[in-house]
């Protein structure tokens, strides 16, 4: 795979630099700035007493993502969602996808009646925002689950948080799959898949879009087996900054 | 697989019932209403001059779709979103999945600058609703594009329809992979795989999410043959429904 | 009357062939598929236990109907409200001539707190759509009252349901009184008089308008002698899809 | 009649005393307080270059109606529609009624592609809002024309008005015909109709709502004759406010 | 000052011709009529039980402002906030200046759990709309008190209102300083400066804007000593019109 | 004033830590982060061709500013205004209040048809957060004039940058004025007064309110000196980083 050139000189199952660092604001229970190249998403978990209405008098909690682009995120400004008076589908969909894939990281059952709401805010956006949003989030719900136990709701036996969750993005540009695809390559490829996965190795979702060109079974192992290294090197880079 | 009994008595790769009636209503240019077991959508193409901003001056043509529930459709009534002045994330997700698959299924650079709209509307909710809309929207938009040469909008020697494209789920549940779930069996799923396929066997879309449990590669592998399996049977009433 | 023709060839005081279909869906306690020549409407009718807070610890139930417009009901495709976000004036009129009109043919106080939800989806416009949904929307009532009949909320000696409630338009076309008018004659009359009654021949709304000109007294009389034939047959319609 | 007391000591068929200041304010075109007993509203009208869209192009004018209540108008403070974020049922419907009316008292095609737009905003509510605003605002509507007059917009041997248009509810209250209905009287009416004439006698809008008890075609006539009765003394009180 | 005339003759310490009219209507516990020369606003005060959220169980009332312009106030009409569905960003910022202004006139300890909403709505603008609807609202805020008193939610002995606040508006106009300016100063005015005052002549609110040119301390200053000569011509005004 | 200790020490007339950092994000034209004490503000400023449509065929420019909160930058999280639907009002008014006080900074006459958009989004909230926007903006908006001088925009010899302009709150604590207050000293202090001056010493806006307490003439000179010694030094901390 080393005669094929990406414009920033990796490798096709190379990922960018990838940075979390932790206690990034003080005010909610986790904080983290998470940076894949120059994509910087900040990821916030606060805890709220409660549970939205049709979780209430089960005793167990609840976990819900926001994500959001500050306007001036993109390349082009974009008009902000709140002057607009309207949620837009792509944002929808990725808090969605966010908060989805973070219920895999954690037993709502041992939670009591509490709400863990993840904030994720695109600071900068260059392709991979809602890979880089999950993989953030899940250090900050693990800081919101250490507050939870340092403030004495979830009691000292108990560990309501399950392995660790990270996302890549794989796309498949001139026929090549392509890691962890900033803006540039993203805009140009013809399949786009993103990949959640366990530190165990198992799937927590899959989406892979052919909107410029489908792809078939062989193309669709290929890009999975990629992810699955991308999503091992993020494994680290999680383990080593919640061991800081 | 024999031994695996479905509430409805159907083996676990086999789809509900699958009907498909053009000319379902006769305004729009398509019309279709489109039954997987219980579940019926009425699909409609409707054409319309000019397209969005961001195509304008292209002399390509765009495809757009709308996925809604009517309010009764489902078992509980829900409110309509026009009252509540939200489109819901959800409705949106799937708006934009419907329109992705199917902008597969065209050559918009052959439409001239023309739009032609989807709407899915569900009249009645029993799982799958949006893989039926895409397979129902597949055959409006057959008829769409008929009327487009009827109208001499498409010259003779042109055609701007792709092979067809279909959708089916698939689910893990209690471990074994089933094909085409009604709501009962969707609610209680592990894994929920959605797969829209051309008939020439080559992936548009693949959504998979685990929120009650993750998922391996080898049961993805095995919900993807599934998948094909239910793909293929579509595409048979498709093709039959379009001859007549 | 017999030397004016209309476009189908109708008497003036003829109805186009009127067609209920019960249970046209399943989930809803009433679902009603109603045919006025081309317009066609699904009315359904759900149970909502508890009702509204300005009914609230009275010891009655209530009745609300929502109207809508499928957005490829009508020849061009009008974009849907909950897209715009806005319900149109004309959406919320024809609501609540629906609910006002089917709240004449039940006796709240016999539901105890329970509310039916009515709902009149137009899935083809061809005119006549809210005198469609309102005689529609009786059969929907009527199958919704055997439902809290059948589960007991209404105990069995008592029956809320009043005498039955239906509706036509009728025009003044080039000075000629024509009942039931499709969207063609509807664009091009003067006048235009929505009438809904009971099957006892008493009047529960009245609306007519003169936008494109005025009327007299005597019109005024005739178009009300006109309405009630129509009415009457639409009685009988009613009476005989409810003793199937 | 006489045995008959009302509360404020009227007659049946009496209205009750009506005011109407031109020149309330000075901004618009025309500029009107009208009062049917306490129940006072502001109409004025505004002229505004171009027309609707859809009136494009015609070389034809248009005219157009808001209604609204401040929020302190009535017994109770109602929240603002601003506020809210949503326009009701009732506002729609009433200012979609007071276009349809004012229209029927103007030949569009004399105006040029100019819009005249009515606002008729309730100071004090008491009943008969809606047919207030439709007396009060043919009287602004003459004086923007005769603005448009003073313009030269119009030339000087055309005259768009035509004759004068008015409203007064009837109601039927324990079976008596009662004109003119203060709020009181109102919400204990069993039926309500809001009648609009022209000053030669013909009807441009009927509305009747029998939602609390239905009415026989001898009501409807005992109420259609007092309702003409009560038109006739608006169209004095318009006719000597426009001649001062 | 003398050689400096203005456009209405007045000196440029001058107020226009104000005039404070009580019980305007009479639904709400306090209604006022404020007039600043053509400037005309509705000032209303109603009682409502309860508080919002924040202040429950505090035993506390609460005061609250909305401000608003009819649409035909404008010397050009201006669409309304309703059918725009959105509130504007002017129309906050004066109704959150009202609200605190008048919170500053009364002892909310002493109310109980009672709100007192208050409504400017501005009839017709000519320039000093929200220093018109503070002075007017503080009228309408002591009819209100006096109304509670009356019902006996205050008790006797108990006053919750403090000394009257009233607002001017000074400008600077070509390097003057002015009294109370109409909108056509207001428009061409490099600063303008909004003061509320108490009639102790201690300041509530002092907002100062220099969009068109900056303005140094002893501008300021000046300014200063000019609105606090026109807020005690209204503290007058005020006094003279509560002892009718 | 040494006797009166401040929570983190400060003197009375002293201003946290502030650091501004250009060049935080690269999007944008300009993007700084500006820190006073714990608030942290990412101000951007982003070129847009054209203008608004009120300033259109004008050959001038416009600049426009919009303020907001992450919903976690506060204590307790706040719900996102785009998910609400709706902009609060202060969020309207602190917007307005940027808007304002940086189109004092520039001369919109030398700027062609182009509008600046400048954006403050608060990443951590601990008082003052409008005083550190208009302090961060004025050096994104001297960055994105360098852009427009780079693209060749506005040509060499012009400069649209005007004198610097800066923010500071002073508050009445207790009967000391206290400079540059954090969350919890502003949340009980009687008067607060954001005040924003250029580097000459001039006032562009000044915001006072006594919500708690009003306050004597005296007071606001005290105040007002304490705010023009925290600009200066702002003004220096600005042209160190404007001159890296």
């Amino acid at each position: 795979m080393v005669d094929f050139l990406r414009l920033d000189g990796r490798a096709v199952d190379e990922m960018r630099p990838v940075k979390i660092t932790r206690g990034f604001t003080s005010n909610p229970a986790g904080s983290v700035l998470v940076e894949f190249g120059r994509t910087r998403v900040m990821c916030t978990a606060s805890i709220e007493e409660g549970v939205p209405r049709f979780r209430r008098d089960t005793g167990e909690g609840w976990l819900s993502a926001e994500y959001a682009m500050l306007p001036a995120a993109t390349h082009d400004r974009m008009p902000r969602e709140s002057t607009r008076g309207k949620v837009k589908g792509r944002t929808h969909e990725i808090s969605r996808l966010v908060g989805r894939s973070l219920r895999a990281a954690i037993d709502l059952s041992q939670l009591g009646e509490n709400t863990i709401q993840l904030d994720c805010d695109v600071l900068q956006a260059d392709g991979g925002t809602r890979t880089a949003s999950i993989t953030g989030a899940y250090v900050a719900l693990a800081d919101a689950v250490a507050a939870l136990h340092a403030r004495g709701v979830i009691p000292d036996g108990k560990n309501p948080l399950l392995p660790p969750v990270a996302a890549v993005s794989v796309g498949l540009i001139d026929g090549r799959v392509c890691l962890d695809l900033p803006y540039e390559e993203d805009s140009r490829a013809d399949v786009d898949l993103n990949v959640v996965m366990t530190a165990e190795g198992r799937f927590v979702e899959i989406q892979g879009t052919g909107e410029h060109a489908t792809f078939d079974r062989q193309q669709l192992d290929e890009m999975l087996d990629v992810a699955a290294k991308g999503c091992q090197e993020l494994f680290v880079k999680q383990k080593a900054v919640l061991e800081q």
